[in-house]
């Protein structure tokens, strides 16, 4: 079973308002078992919509449009459903006296233009029970056509307690989608493709999308009956996290700080962070997590070197001797901030994020990270690529993953494709 | 002159991803003076790829194609146009010594399923000079049909600086479009659309954009010259900007972390940042701003409550009596920041995020947010709604908003919609 959404505005098209429904809707047809065939946006024109319409029903075993019900000029949606399917428009008097009741009610002056979201085209049956937004079934040669109002939240409201009912009750899809997505991090899309070729795959389908800076696959399997569909998503899955036990960190919505955070408070372990050149970015990703403050216990942002030796404690000459982006004051940021917060494990970045700043000596991207743990303080130089804020992206989650995969593997030096020291 | 724009994915039409490219790009195109004919959103499937290019290229002037050019399987866009257009794919010798230069560079073993990246349609013309993203020109029937990659960032870079220009020099529109985007804070989009009207504006295009937190607004005018397109946008900003003169902080890129940076900037001021609840998000902010060392010294995340008394010099009582969530601790912490780090000004966050820690006298959203100046310390109450990330962003951004309005007007004590103190 297939279907196609077709969104008309030329608010959309223009790029003024960006159309996020139709994506909802693709996700949800998704996840029920159907086939999108196509999401498509066109202007507020009458043969446009004309011609996706007819070429759909062809296509398509259902189609869900958007758009252009409203009562202005631009509305058209109707007059090019009539005119396509060669249907009458037929003033609706329940409608009409619910646009004027709506008038009354809100102390508004009677407005014929309103008039207009009465006329449907023939056979056209409203999907509001109390008429209160816009939107109907039509059925054509025995597909169901929907029409929605564009703005998100009818549509949402009439796709998901209206739409989608019908479509299981009277078209099911037959199908149980089950879809995992695993998350990496430091792998190239293209290295996990070589793996899960490795492997041999079949009977499911395969997503990269790149979330910067991670990667995430997503895998789908779509049979009869759940079970089939899961085994096979789960045997795909516990097959690549035996390929890369340490960059394949989590599943769904497991963010890598939520990741780190379940380990650190199943340890009762308790983490402090010193930033330079992430300037907090660190800190804010570890608290954006519910609950973080089970194990976090924060940080020092110290922009300025004079707060990395007061607020740190980091030795002066230090700085002087070495300059702020070393492993001698990365080294002193981080044992600092375990020390000065009381945390077991505390990591720092010193850096140079650009766009200015940078020397031949150390170029922007340059990045010292700092671990230090209750038994020893490490650093390592790092060389991250990209602008400002992905230098400081970058370099955040490089952090915060070396604890993870130090907790996961006790090695204080596992790889990574940007480090530049062991 | 028209375009369209294709673009290709099994996660785009499954709603995994949804397409913010093809939105921003027609943005770009219309006020760059061009129709946009469609949006399209298709599958990875060669003969969908093919029936719409075929199509559009009988509709459109140009069409802009994103997506399917990686080295996986299912990226089939190039065999799509081949087959489409009936072109011979073509390996590019050039294409294949960059990608094993790549390998070589990054370490990487030799992986002969990237070779397929530099198998093109015949005609094709890579679009970055120096190979290091995919992404072609392709001129058929004397059109200029472009083949741009799926990623957002580089679909960005390639359009804007490739195909862009192309279009204004080879096909040019005509028309001048000029935009310029408003940023408020704190205002409804209803207050503003109500100054809009009352203005009484004509030969301008309004879009409203909310982007959390801000509010922006998108004049766009149209005209045969710059000149008269210029003004007319310029002539409603300035009525806005009277009307709006605390609310308005910014144009176009302007973010409020630059405009408050630049006002310390200009005044030889220097900030630092106390925050528990926002837990780095503040800093963060602050030091995405290219060059905020000028200003920026330095903040302290103290989650913990023992972090607030050790590394700001809460009072421990302050804590005990008033709780962490009080104007006594956010004064304190204001002031222990400002002179921790040394700064002239210092602004402190201290509430509760959620979902957890409300209570009945302080329920989820409470924050109290410190103001330290050379002259006093003062703090108010808020209480934001939303999501965790959401209250922690509105903190943020109130914070700096505040600081931003006192250095504007000398008030200590600006109106704020969500503020529950003077």
């Amino acid at each position: 079973m297939r279907g196609a959404i077709l969104a008309i505005g030329d608010e959309l098209v223009s790029g003024k308002v960006a159309n996020t429904t139709s994506f909802w809707a693709a996700a949800r047809l998704f996840e029920a078992g159907y086939e999108v065939f196509e999401l498509l946006t066109v202007p507020d024109r009458k043969e446009n919509i004309a011609f996706h319409l007819l070429r759909l029903l062809k296509e398509t075993d259902f189609i869900i449009v958007s758009g252009g019900l409203g009562p202005t000029e631009d509305d058209l949606t109707n007059e090019a459903v009539a005119e396509a399917l060669g249907l009458k428009l037929i003033s609706r008097p329940e409608i009409l006296s619910r646009i004027r009741e709506n008038e009354r009610a809100q102390g508004l002056p009677v407005n014929t233009l309103r008039d207009k979201m009465a006329l449907l085209p023939g056979g056209a049956k409203p999907l509001s029970e109390d008429l209160s937004v816009a939107g109907y079934l039509l059925l054509y040669q025995g597909k169901p056509l929907f029409f929605l109002p564009g703005v998100p939240s009818q549509f949402r409201k009439l796709f998901s307690e209206k739409v989608l009912p019908y479509l299981k009750s009277r078209l099911p899809s037959g199908l149980v989608t089950v879809s995992l997505t695993l998350r990496f991090f430091d792998l190239r899309e293209a290295e996990i493709n070589r793996a899960v070729r490795e492997i041999g795959i079949s009977g499911v389908e395969l997503g990269f999308y790149p979330v910067f800076p991670e990667v995430h696959l997503t895998v789908t399997a779509r049979a009869k009956t759940e079970a089939e569909a899961r085994g096979r998503v789960l045997s795909l899955a516990e097959r690549l996290r035996a390929c890369f036990p340490e960059h394949l960190f989590g599943e769904d919505e497991e963010e890598l700080p939520l990741v780190l955070g379940r380990m650190l408070r199943a340890r009762g372990a308790t983490l402090s962070v010193a930033e330079s050149c992430t300037g907090g970015l660190m800190a804010s990703l570890i608290t954006r997590i519910p609950g973080s403050s089970d194990y976090f216990l924060g940080g020092a942002v110290t922009y300025a070197n004079r707060a990395k030796v007061e607020v740190l404690g980091v030795p002066e000459r230090f700085i002087r001797l070495f300059g702020a982006v070393s492993r001698e004051v990365a080294c002193a940021m981080a044992e600092g901030a375990r020390k000065r917060f009381g945390a077991n494990f505390a990591l720092s970045v010193t850096g140079i994020a650009g766009p200015a700043g940078g020397s031949p000596e150390k170029p922007v991207g340059t990045v010292w990270i700092g671990l230090s743990t209750p038994g020893e303080t490490v650093a390592r130089k790092f060389h991250f690529p990209g602008t400002r804020h992905e230098i400081q992206t970058l370099s955040a989650y490089t952090a915060l993953d070396w604890l993870r995969r130090y907790l996961l593997t006790g090695n204080l030096y596992p790889t990574y494709r940007f480090a530049k020291t062991p």
